[in-house]
């Protein structure tokens, strides 16, 4: 059987015999239509599984009742559990979500973005690709439809922007290193200076000059994406240092478990010799042995926030765009890695 | 400022003192308009930022190039793989794609499909959620547009599905177990007869029998979800047995992983005492110690194997709707949870 393709408003008035706009107003229930005229049109449509067309709809009333999102990488974990809050938040207020990928690449970032106002959602939640440098073509769609940022955020986008207090949240973790006696704290940390590296960076540099430990450019290693394989490589070169740290703060969970790894391989006992501090509260690190501390970030909780400024924003659209920063608090959960119990 | 909309061919008609038609003709390089109209116009919808109507196009092509995708669980671990293979085959073929999510239920699967309907998507790629009953609903959708199933299917639906080899899979997995040695294998498995749960309880079975091994009650353990917690709980059971199995083999990852704590914490030794083998080869496999023996199920072939399938459909759409099964093998990765190097 060949594909038919959705029923029509024309074919459902040819098999009964009547107007297409009487069928259409049937279908709504409008009141000029008799009671069994509905009920026939609407049974026919039930039976022949007919699909509103929501383009025709949605763009007499405006509304869809859909929001887009587009993220820079759907498998990311951080990233799958925002995305768990804003399809739970948006479901609970009656909205239904689309997704996309940008590949953390800014073109398609930019077609992601003009094919959600193609399909015409409502609003759209992005988390911005990792080098987008030119923030053009987004400022052009900024004016046709409602955006909200979160997670990998810009503040040359007026608009509003969930993220977690990245520098609160890694001043705590380095204080609680510091708090255990800690000295000699390297950082993990991105080559380009994202955002969100860079909040970290700074909640670093503030615990140790709030504890009177100064800079030590030698414990400050860099890597082009934080990851478990960088964890390693750096943690290799940790292990080959004549004065070595005495703890490791990875800006990821990813990294501070390739961390854990290299420092077992090279049988440093963690934390004794050198602690070591996550950034996530990944699965993962419950699972790594020791157990990670690490700074949990309340991923669904900033998805749903991120659904309620959007959704603010939809029903008042008439307010101006301002860049306005949403920080959702983190917390710090000790495990192993830092703290024998 | 408050948002404008997308700019309208009315809207550039009238800066430009043309017609509508003019306006369209030019976007679309007619060869009725002259080359300086043609210019005049798109110059100005450029620097306008003009989006073209996706709709209104692709209704009178019938084409959007972009593929929906409904799923269960958008976090679930080997979804992200799938859906990673299904956005970069998507992608090198020229098609845009939108995801969405089922949540394990019937009626938001309904739902979205409707939904990825109503957005025009020339074909939707699904996994079923966990508890689809009725297939009514889907078979009624079936003949509207291409759709192709993947990982969670149904041989009630008549259409391509692309799944793993659970079966073998299976199979060598124990088979793997029964060369090193092990005769008292336990299965944890679902309670529900899920298909991949029934085709791996099957593989189970086989290799058994392939080795005049009985088939032991005792040694099947069920669960409603597969899960960390419940391979936990289920482990706790086993460490009270009197005769313990000397293998475990869980059908997740997930499971294998609760396993391997539990017999730690009760300080039964892996693999002498009880080997662990697990399904999926997700990346805690390597991060839990000892490492985790498990079926590599290849998610990306999957999500890539659905896609060229669905397109093939969405170009020959005259072809006759059958159920037709395509199995995309696995191997087993084997680490320290069965084998000490």
């Amino acid at each position: 059987m060949a594909k038919q393709g959705n029923i029509t408003l024309k074919e459902l008035s040819k098999r009964l015999n009547v107007s297409v706009s009487t069928v259409s107003r049937a279908l709504n229930n409008h009141p000029d239509i008799s009671p069994a005229t509905i009920k026939k049109v609407q049974d026919l449509a039930k039976q022949l599984n007919y699909i509103p067309n929501l383009f025709a709809k949605g763009f007499r009333a405006k509304k869809t009742n859909t929001l887009g999102v587009v993220v820079p990488n759907i498998c990311h974990i951080y990233t799958s559990t925002i995305l768990k809050g804003i399809l739970t938040q948006a479901e609970s207020l009656g909205y239904r979500v689309i997704i996309s990928e940008s590949k953390n690449n800014e073109e398609k970032q930019i077609e992601m973005l003009k094919t959600m106002i193609q399909f015409g959602v409502d609003g759209v939640l992005m988390s911005l690709a990792r080098k987008t440098k030119s923030m053009d073509g987004i400022l052009g769609i900024l004016n046709r439809i409602p955006l909200v940022l979160f997670d990998k955020v810009s503040d040359k986008i007026p608009c509003s922007q969930i993220v977690i207090d990245d520098e609160e949240a890694s001043y705590n973790a380095v204080m609680h290193l510091i708090g255990l006696g800690k000295k000699r704290i390297a950082i993990l940390k991105e080559t380009e200076n994202s955002y969100n590296s860079e909040k970290r960076f700074s909640g670093y540099k503030r615990a140790l000059a709030a504890s009177n430990i100064t800079l030590d450019d030698t414990l400050i290693f860099n890597a082009e994406a934080v990851s478990l394989e960088s964890g390693k490589r750096i943690t290799k070169q940790i292990a080959a240092m004549e004065t070595k740290p005495d703890a490791i703060f990875a800006i990821t969970d990813n990294a501070a478990i390739g961390a854990i790894q290299t420092l077992k391989e090279h049988n440093i006992k963690i934390p004794d010799e050198i602690a070591v501090v996550g950034f996530s509260n990944s699965t993962k690190a419950t699972i790594i042995s020791p157990s990670l501390t690490t700074v949990n970030q309340p991923g669904s909780k900033i998805g749903a926030t991120a659904v309620n400024y959007l959704l603010h924003e939809i029903l008042n659209p008439k307010e101006n765009m301002v860049t306005k920063t949403i920080e959702v608090k983190t917390n710090l959960v000790v495990r192993e890695s830092t703290f024998k119990g």
